[in-house]
């Protein structure tokens, strides 16, 4: 059996990415990384998902990426956008939610612990149509990835390094939620706004939630 | 003046390399990363070689790779080599000290810290002389991770990420400490040692001692 590391936020996409590498008949070791971001609520999410997907294992771990900050989701100087592309007005074509390295460490982690399983594959739920602000959302990105997994893990000295496997990449969210529910998704556990209330419900006004909703309204459910 | 962010370890090859920053022109943000690793001592070696060498700034992030272990500096289960190259025999051609993805992870920090602080450089003292069978001490390595800076920042979709500068590859341990003595290096304010005793004196027998007080007695000095 294929063993794989699977990067698993509790989000929709991750969450997708998770059914598909079972799918695809891989013995997954979901790795979640809370970040410090505003969204704790995420890794309840995270544990919902790990447990209805029946991972092998879950483990999460604790980084602080608001100890240098630079994003509306890990600066609380900086306030997540509420009212859809464009507002605030901006000149960056960068959303203000992107997190500096975000994914690079995501990945290095998963690296790092796909050398300690022997797990031969990391799934990551990264999507270059709905985000393609984030410049580590992008297939260049992965590409850049696989060659540095290549080179710099012990399988890659003996020959090549865990296979980086990024499903979702070219699918629109209407597309990954239809793949999800075609493999038994339940999708209310799942969790995506940036800006949850207290109690943990999504404000439905923030890109991720807009996103989220107009996609769920594409394919006839909410 | 060039902002670069410094990667500081407390140990003799990174002071040596922000001394080398320093006189390059270079503005250094210094950036430890403790990673529970055994030997927390080399913080304190890493707060006085800041000071020392007057770096900008100094911050000191907390990670944690005793999470998933499968190293003898971050996991109590796998002992500290103590008797020199073949002791105890093994097969494999990589230390037990090597840390999985540690310098992939260590430079995806530096990497966003640079982004949040825009610095144009990145200095990492990896070196692949003395520590040959560290995979992510070659140049191979540090050559794929400049191409994924080139597309995983803001920077590189701008035009190309924060410059990679490893300075000490082909140097050997003794050449460096040559270097870091014409720039003015105190090395005494500096820790190698892999598992320093309770009081944090180095053991004097571990790979990195061994190879330490080799290097110094090779220029005529300890």
């Amino acid at each position: 059996m294929t063993r794989a590391v699977v990067l698993l936020s509790g989000g929709l996409d991750s969450a997708t990415c998770l059914a598909i590498a079972r799918a695809e008949g891989c013995e997954c070791h979901a790795l979640t990384i809370a970040y410090g971001q505003r969204h704790a609520v995420e890794l309840d999410a995270a544990r919902r998902v790990a447990a209805a997907l029946s991972a092998a294992s879950h483990k999460i771990i604790q980084i602080d990426l608001r100890a240098f900050g630079g994003s509306a989701l890990t600066d609380d100087a900086i306030d997540v956008p509420k009212d859809g592309p464009g507002h605030p007005p901006s000149a960056d074509p960068i959303p203000v939610t992107y997190v500096p390295a975000r994914n690079t460490i995501f990945l290095a982690y998963a690296m790092g612990y796909a050398e300690v399983l022997d797990a031969s594959r990391i799934y990551v739920g990264v999507n270059a149509v709905d985000y393609s602000g984030y410049p580590d959302c992008r297939p260049a990105f992965v590409e850049a990835f696989q060659r540095l997994a290549d080179v710099a893990t012990k399988a890659g000295v003996e020959g090549h390094g865990p296979r980086v496997v990024a499903p979702l990449m070219q699918m629109t969210k209407a597309d990954i939620i239809r793949r999800g529910m075609a493999l038994g998704i339940d999708y209310s556990l799942t969790h995506s706004c940036y800006d949850p209330t207290p109690d943990g419900r999504p404000c439905g006004r923030c890109d991720s939630c807009r996103i989220r909703d107009e996609a769920f309204a594409a394919v006839g459910n909410r």
